[in-house]
């Protein structure tokens, strides 16, 4: 393989809505999505890949000249990007997805089924919401029509923008579920670079718990109100916030938990605040430990709203389980990284990715590479060049050992 | 003494820059300020009071047909408004003090010395600082050159707005010091209310500690990091929320503490915060005790930005030492108070006012009246008429019993 042609890929894709120092700015289905999706398209062809345009506008490519009836052994992720994102989340899944079919076409290899490149509408849900949506609505988690009427916030509707960019493809939605699917993807974490480890063999997705808490309490002088008597919302969002943390770390990883949103009013110095809005984020990769997260926090959340005499309303924001990816294919993840002399570690995703839709429908898994500081979503996003070839490598080892794997139940999942 | 006229009056006054609902809107020395300075003015000259407005637009009547050496007892307030405000802070202090002069005029009492009443020029704040201003300018703790460049949001100046409204006038700053000076006020808070007392004997007013924390952490993705690898700048500031809280209780009364503002930035729900701004409220009468919250505060600040890797800066926003009220004057009040058969407490003010000026020129004190629900600095600000009265009875016994009492030494506050 060539890391010179997939990064240099990375960097064609990257000018296509790029914002300058790195940074690339291409939400879903926007003019600048269109380009980039022309670009890659292009590189397609230029494969001779077999190309499907579906209903909600995910984009396959398959290698040609097999029976239509042995499915392929997928990879993939997105090209769309959030606003103001960097230029390796999702594009690199995609683009060593081609570099991969590139590699094993060059080198004249013989294999039992076709390998498959897609990249799936809309997963950052920077634009329409749900994120993740192209792949759900090709893993049969929503049906198309609806889809299709979803909005952004200014009334423009997926059907609408998917015919204006020329992205309203005939394939079936769902569609066949394919052999196995794999995805690279940076880490958008820190882990893999603190430990010093090249490839994570991710298990599993953590599920996600957001809700918004509002607070109501008493507005009052911060000089002329005795402790005693108060009803500061802004003491008890810190308790909550505290709360929040302690439960997380005694809980133990994989538990994390996060307050990322607090406003208070009237937000005065010398005023006792009246009301305040905050939101919590918990996420664990077991379904059972997210559920007692939330229990727990229900309950310090109802005693202090008691103790402290204000009322403390919550909104279920989002709620997804985790998903738990599927062992063979983990397995031979690490296989193929201990086979190139690679460290590797068993990790969960902390963020969503197509690759849990999928899931539903075929064995899955997917391949992590550093980033640099962890950071993502954000013009600095960097994963050295010697990761990204890392990276790739292994994904072309696990998609040719793919092809050759049995699997005896098709569920994407299993309870490990 | 009438309640009617002294009700009728709060009435009229508040229906100059009237938001609706008892709501009053009169920013220092703005349009309606003067409308509000203008009516006043006339109830004092319907009075025949002798009336000075000084440099700074203090406006002092004094009772006439008095040797000029002997020094009146003064008492006054304050009628600009906050900008959502209420008809009683300020306004009960002026009118009770004009139904004082009024009642003893019509009783043809003879008095050793006159009375005043007067009101001083932006107390609130709300549109130039310093609050406290006029009273500041007449006790001589700032400069009237100095006052009068303090200049609005809008640069224009009170030097200005002062010619334009008609309230420039030739009165000297710093004044002769009164013989003594009573303020009667609403409480603010709800003390008085909670413990049905009728009358406060203010012995002192807070000592105020303003600082705005910077909280400078690391953004990071709220799934993707470990709660081992943050830096969280939100952790940071509910930590310091609830410190302050548990620290004003443990400390006791009458410490009290307030984070009355928190923003956070990026302010998401799935982002780990990058920064947090905040502001820490404490406020202690004993200078000592202030000081020791202060340092106990940046002791622990300083432990946990060590302990969870942020940096945190403090700019101090404000410092008022405690003042102390004149410890005669302040029995003077609970006497009153229980020769009319009313019940009185001894209790610090928590807020800010025009007689903690004066005390730094002559014997002062304060008479609190309860304020509904300690309800302040809103159009919902309410004392019951019965109480308006008890208060106006009180300040009448006051001064005139200060017109009787000689000081053995002429400053205006005692350590006790």
């Amino acid at each position: 393989m060539s890391i010179e042609r997939l990064t240099e890929r990375l960097d064609a894709l990257g000018a296509i809505g790029d914002t300058g120092g790195d940074g690339n700015s291409r939400l879903a289905l926007t003019s600048e999505d269109r380009a980039g999706r022309d670009l890659v398209v292009t590189w397609m062809r230029d494969l001779d890949l077999d190309i499907t345009v579906d209903g909600i506008g995910n984009v396959i490519a398959v290698q040609p000249g097999f029976d239509p009836l042995v499915d392929p052994v997928m990879t993939g992720s997105h090209i769309d990007t959030v606003r103001t994102g960097g230029r390796y989340d999702g594009n690199l899944g995609v683009l060593a997805g081609l570099e991969v079919i590139e590699t094993v076409q060059a080198t004249g290899l013989d294999l039992d089924r076709p390998l498959a490149v897609g990249f799936f509408t809309n997963e950052e849900g920077a634009r329409f919401a749900p994120d993740m949506l192209g792949s759900l609505v090709f893993a049969g988690g929503m049906q198309l029509e609806d889809a299709l009427d979803i909005s952004d916030v200014d009334g423009v509707t997926i059907g609408d923008e998917l015919r204006r960019i020329g992205y309203a493809g005939i394939g079936a939605c769902p569609a066949r579920p394919p052999h196995a699917f794999v995805e690279l993807h940076i880490e958008q974490g820190p882990v893999l670079e603190a430990e010093g480890v090249n490839v994570g063999a991710v298990t599993s997705v953590q599920g996600i718990s957001w809700q918004e808490l509002t607070i109501v309490g008493q507005s009052n002088h911060a000089g002329t109100t005795p402790m005693s008597m108060r009803h500061d919302a802004a003491y008890a969002a810190a308790a909550i916030t505290t709360f929040v943390r302690d439960l997380a770390i005694r809980m133990g990883v994989p538990q994390v938990g996060t307050v990322g949103v607090t406003d208070l009013h009237p937000d005065l110095v010398n005023v006792v605040a009246a009301t305040a809005r905050m939101t919590v984020d918990l996420r664990n990769t077991d379904s059972q430990m997210l559920g007692d997260a939330e229990a727990r926090l229900a309950r310090f959340v109802s005693e202090l709203a008691d103790r402290e005499g204000v009322t403390i309303t919550s909104r279920r924001l989002a709620r997804f389980e985790p998903v738990v990816f599927h062992d063979r294919v983990i397995s031979l993840i690490e296989a193929a990284a201990e086979t190139r002399g690679r460290s590797v570690r068993r990790m969960p995703s902390g963020a969503g990715h197509d690759a849990q839709m999928l899931a539903r429908i075929c064995p899955t898994a997917m391949i992590f590479v550093p980033s640099v500081g962890g950071i993502s979503h954000n013009p600095a996003e960097h994963t050295a060049a010697a990761d990204l070839h890392i990276g790739t490598e292994v994904l072309l080892d696990v998609m040719v050992e793919l092809t050759r794997t049995r699997f005896d139940h098709r569920s994407g999942a299993e309870r490990t």
